[in-house]
């Protein structure tokens, strides 16, 4: 098994010796335990998004359409009629769609499988199976070409620091576990060190759930890529002392109108980026874009269970254990994401290129879409 | 023992059976634990600094005046002529001075205890105790009189929201815990709930520490005032949705041109204030007011130890313990304070009145320092 990102590298795949289990990587236990989880059902599969085994837009849909996949398997040991069969699909693609509700790519995963089953297909799972692995591989050839692109920037600003760092900051993981392989935001970073680019990353621990410090730490360490992991509350300081070349992070969902919907507190980055001219990008695969919403206030914002504002995860010695931090007399409230409006946006880095956040930026490298 | 901000409530107060002993809160230990310590030399007043027993620039301040009456005990037991006991008192002076390099109330505290001592003093030890009581209890009165005018600001807002609360966001600890008693930025909700004006607070968890979910939720609890915790990364998204109606926060020093130097991440709070045209106030006693500094961006920044970014505390059960949330391979920086430019600041809310955060508006009130 390869723990490390990279060539080889998978956050899902269909296990290797046995029909109808998908395998994940239990992105819980991380950075301190590297734990692999058996899927065998649709149901299994929306748990894995809910709770968050799984998470990253791409992932999510990768993942979704696994479990469609997983979905057939067990419509087809029913031996009814296709029709039938066909009902337990779409039921259970329903139940996926509700697993998560901001990310845009898991109803666009879901809805290239069932797009796949129109027709006289005979066997729908062999079919969800081939889709499956097509939106896997899929991805993977995507973040590379992200990366492709968003290294560029990168060089730019390496040829103007006679050696220095070029220093990245990022927020939440947009890494290789929250895609299938490479990442978005991560994946210029990893295409930076196989150019031999020196490349520093600030990585926001990212409150709640710390997926900057559990999950884009374990990954940059895994790869060997110098890091700092800092409180969500420092990167506006950093920017102000010119420590911060470039900002890069993910997005769960953009609007047609390049809005950013992305973890909460990618706006607060964005905001201190601007007023200290730092260039603020956004790499996503097209399939992250939402061209049916126009602005990304829009969209509805997941509110999550408070226990993950309560209470913090990590290692007491060896010991896994979750401490409560908030008093149990005080509320708190959870919201997961924030929109960044397009205007503080410098530029979105696509498998196609890098364009404005904009419309006419994304129509100009995606005009099938337009 | 008075455990809830208000009437007769302290954060540091002389043993009232003993000579020679301060007692404090041990901040550390809340909300979980309300524990009490003595402090019985000037060493240990430092500890208290350096380590955040105690916190918050007007704690800060009183706690090193206190501290200097314990070194004055000290060296009234040696028995020695009036010049050595000075130079003990002088050289307990420098080693406070360095417990915390950011808050300017230490040095000023420091310097008006120090200066008390010219003249025939004939026992230090009682001119210093009078000194420090003195400062505690004015604290007291600039707190209640920060309150007095920043509770008309509160009112001015629930005047257009026909009974529904006002909704204040506040960062960090700002409170009665901060200062001896009532706090900077909390004054004016505890003069509001006084007066009946309903009041809801946002507190910012802020990280490192947590002092928004360990102390201001604590406080807030304890008064039976209305609030939510949100992590650090929220309160962007609560300005975009107009579910702010006002932010106040202290300061640990603010320069005479109106720079705010505050716990790392106001910043952030103070730039999405200014993006949502959300009301941006800096709550602060002139004790606080660094004269000799033009430009926020010239004051030392503290950087503390990584075991506060690295290790997170709180409940497991009814059992405190601190869990490692950062990979042990991860460097991490741990930036205590950052600068918020004059220009981000509504106003400054001070004993004196509410003034613009610049030259012109500090010397406006307070004249005899201009």
């Amino acid at each position: 098994m390869q723990t490390t990102p990279g060539k080889g590298f998978r956050t899902i795949w269909p296990h290797p010796d046995a029909d109808g289990i998908v395998q994940i990587i239990d992105q819980r236990q991380l950075p301190h335990r590297f734990e692999i989880r058996d899927l065998v059902s649709a149901a299994d599969g929306a748990w894995a998004i809910r709770e968050m085994l799984v998470r990253g837009a791409p992932l999510i849909g990768a993942t979704a359409a696994w479990s469609l996949y997983l979905a057939a398997v067990e419509a087809k040991r029913l031996h009814g009629p296709a029709e039938d069969q066909l009902a337990c699909i779409r039921s259970a693609a329903a139940t996926l769609e509700q697993a998560r509700p901001t990310a845009v790519n898991l109803r666009w995963a879901l809805r290239r499988c069932l797009d796949a089953l129109d027709g006289d297909a005979v066997d729908f799972a062999e079919r969800l199976e081939a889709e499956a692995e097509a939106i896997a591989e899929e991805d993977v050839a995507v973040c590379r070409n992200i990366g492709k692109h968003g290294v560029s920037l990168l060089e730019t600003i390496a040829a103007d620091k006679a050696g220095q760092p070029v220093n990245v900051l990022t927020h939440c993981n947009a890494g290789a576990l929250a895609t299938v392989n490479w990442g978005t935001a991560t994946a210029p970073i990893y295409l930076a060190k196989e150019r031999g680019i020196p490349v520093h990353v600030w990585v926001d621990e990212t409150r709640p759930r710390n997926q900057g410090s559990q999950l884009t730490a374990w990954e940059l360490s895994q790869c060997g890529i110098d890091h700092t992991v800092i409180v969500d509350n420092a990167g506006g300081h950093l920017m102000q002392h010119g420590k911060v070349d470039i900002c890069i992070t993910g997005t769960d969902r953009t609007t047609r109108n390049g809005d950013v919907v992305n973890k909460i507190g990618t706006y607060l980055k964005a905001l201190a980026a601007v007023d200290n001219a730092v260039p603020f990008y956004v790499a996503l695969p097209s399939s992250t874009v939402d061209w049916e919403s126009d602005d990304g206030f829009d969209i509805p914002i997941e509110e999550r269970e408070p226990g993950e504002v309560t209470h913090v995860s990590g290692l007491d010695g060896d010991t896994a254990r979750s401490v409560r931090t908030v008093p149990k007399e005080s509320a708190v409230a959870n919201y997961a994401f924030d929109v960044t409006p397009a205007r503080l946006v410098t530029g979105l880095i696509t498998e196609r290129g890098i364009c404005a956040a904009s419309e006419a930026g994304l129509a100009g490298l995606f005009p099938e879409r337009a």
